[in-house]
């Protein structure tokens, strides 16, 4: 009912603007890249017959009518922004999978009950700009409008800035709107279904996140003539919590997942004792008791590391959200069109967080994870199969005719 | 006989050129505020009667005409490049101080025996380009010169390019002459001086050093869905080695020094598994065979950690140079000098690596150290005084005499 090969030409296509020498894509959020990426999108929408509108988060909704257009519409959607070294899929295939369903629907002259939309929201990655998936939680109420548009990457541009200068800061209200369900195919990201040979993960759950930015500041000094015990070094300590942190992960596991991505270390001279280092935590787990817990040891290395070295420490939480559990409507549907296109799959609960996470806080919501290669992500290498790109879009089909004919 | 206010007031002029906020200098080597340093001294120079030179190295020297100019000069010097959060006296004391000495011989119609010079070696700190001290090094043959243009900053930029753009690549050879004496003055950037209460360091040796560059390549992958013991954590590598190189540090102390300043980490993205990181290794010891053991250690540690966590490691030792020790005559015209000037002193080893341990490989050698405020050094805070300025100056000129007319 798809067509499989459209689509993966629209991936390959895409996967065209950033384009690494790896194999992979470099679409920071809020680029020069990223806005070719979405005006290449919204030429293909436009193309497909849709109408397409942007919000104040520079959130893009291309709209199919249904036929009764007063009904709120089904959402299908991801983001087109990566990782700095990211891969060709994560997001893009969400947004693509939903522009085929559009196009599907459109060689087969289907009119659904309620009208339909393909959704780009901005800065999913967190990457460039801390935390992710922050223009789905303005769009959920979850972060006000001033707050996103306010987040700074590490050189001080802002959001709000970014948008107005790619041309993105559209007019529309951020949510504020009905949605009838809202469904996200994504690949997995993790090497679960690949292991275990099924094509289709049925997402129920997400794991809970915290992000922490951590500064340790102690004092610069030379590297030659300042003795061992005087030294106050705070990339010393930074290391120790990166240690730390890994033992945190592995204590809680298997099922916690505890990361140091991000570090800058300052003056970051080879003969420089650093005196300061800001660095990042990224804390998940599928139960929320267990990543307090974790929080809890974080706090308690951190402090103690700290003090053994003399460091000052400023310690954020700059991110959490609890676990989620997504709507048993939704997750029927993707369970039905599972049954109905025959694929084999498998339950399953996400390690990334997604713009569905936000969107499940004000509309039915579920997930169709399709397998990668190796389980990699956020990696030029990332792959997966046009097979599967396939599976994961019919079902995607499916799923989304059941809530918009409901 | 010398005058200590026009040194210091020099100082200040000096520390306008790349002044930062908290009171310090960035003028890293061959930028453009180098130039301007550089453009600064030789008018200063010029302006004193002295004939400036430049070699291919960018080295600059400014020569007193002696009374019979064809002996061999004796050099005074140091370097004006500084760390990007540097003070205002690492470095610029011993250039400055060497053209207070010129100006007070003017002041006093002193003709030396010998000619006297004033020297600023090219990019001693090793911050912008590694390893440090790489002009004086060429000077004396220790590096050829095309290893001397060919070093490259993070960016790639190599020193030759830079000297070139800034009007520094003088036609001069470098080296390859006789010098009677080179005497260097200097900060002590430790905290010996002024714990003991003493005015003059006379240094008779310079600890040894070895420096590394250390990458670690592992798997870049998602920091949600890529379960703990699926990772290949290129930062996590790093933290361990930071931790042993501290560890070897005490081990080996009182007297070791090992520092980790500089770390780059790939792609540096708070939700990706690092899965390249650059970092630097700075080992220091007056003892050569400690130096050795450190060394040593070094490599069994990274072999092992790079063993536990899978990483694949590139280990390069890129400098290494072994204790030295002063010229016997100069360091006993350093005393002289004391004596004369009736300052307190003790004897020092440096912990700092200088010009003079290049230039003493083709020429009799010794530096003079004054204290600076806490031994803090490598810092926009680095401070001294006045006084120890003018102390420390008196004596390079009493020692720069008995050797210009020996
Ligand atoms: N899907 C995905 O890669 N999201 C980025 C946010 C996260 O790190 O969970
Ligand atoms: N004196 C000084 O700071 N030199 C830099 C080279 C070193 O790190 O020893």
């Amino acid at each position: 009912a798809v067509n499989g090969s459209r689509l993966w030409q629209s991936l390959m296509d895409m996967a065209q603007i950033g384009a690494t020498p790896k194999g992979g894509v470099c679409r920071l959020a809020l680029t020069d890249l990223d806005k070719q990426g979405r005006d290449l999108f919204v030429r293909w929408c436009e193309e497909a017959g849709c109408t397409v509108s942007v919000d104040r988060m520079g959130n893009i909704f291309a709209r199919r009518p249904g036929r009764d257009d007063s009904l709120p519409p089904v959402i299908m959607g991801s983001h087109l922004d990566s990782q700095p070294t990211g891969g060709k899929y994560d997001g893009v295939y969400g947004v693509l999978a939903g522009l085929e369903v559009v196009r599907s629907l459109n060689d087969m002259n289907y009119v659904t009950e309620a009208p339909v939309e393909v959704a780009v929201w901005t800065n999913e990655e967190g990457s460039r700009f801390a935390p992710a998936m922050v223009s789905s939680g303005v769009f959920a109420g979850v972060f006000d409008l001033e707050y996103g548009l306010s987040r700074a990457d590490l050189d001080g541009k802002t959001m709000g800035e970014e948008l107005a200068r790619i041309g993105y800061a559209g007019d529309r209200e951020v949510g504020g709107r009905k949605v009838g369900a809202y469904f996200e195919a994504h690949i997995e990201q993790g090497p679960i279904l690949e292991i275990e040979g099924k094509t289709i993960g049925v997402v129920t759950d997400c794991q809970g996140q915290r992000w922490y930015e951590i500064t340790f500041t102690g004092q610069e000094a030379h590297a030659g003539p300042t003795p061992m015990v005087r030294r106050k070094d705070a990339l010393l300590g930074a290391s120790r919590v990166v240690d730390a942190v890994n033992r945190i992960g592995m204590k809680y596991g298997p099922l916690a997942c505890a990361t140091v991505g991000l570090m800058q270390i300052h003056p970051n001279s080879r003969n420089v004792i650093p005196g300061r280092v800001f660095f990042t935590v990224d804390f998940r787990h599928p139960d929320d008791a267990i990543l307090k817990a974790m929080d809890g040891e974080l706090r308690a290395e951190v402090e103690r590391i700290a003090g053994e070295i003399g460091l000052e420490s400023d310690f954020q939480q700059i991110w959490y959200y609890a676990p989620i559990k997504f709507d048993e409507t939704c997750v029927a549907a993707v369970r039905k069109g599972v049954e109905r296109t025959g694929h084999s799959f498998r339950d399953i609960v996400s390690g990334a967080g997604h713009d569905a996470c936000y969107l499940s806080k004000v509309a039915p919501t579920a997930m169709v994870f399709i397998p990668c290669i190796d389980g990699i992500s956020h990696n030029e290498v990332e792959e997966t199969t046009p097979e599967w790109s396939t599976a994961g879009c019919e079902v995607l089909l499916h799923a989304v005719l059941d809530r918009a004919n409901a």
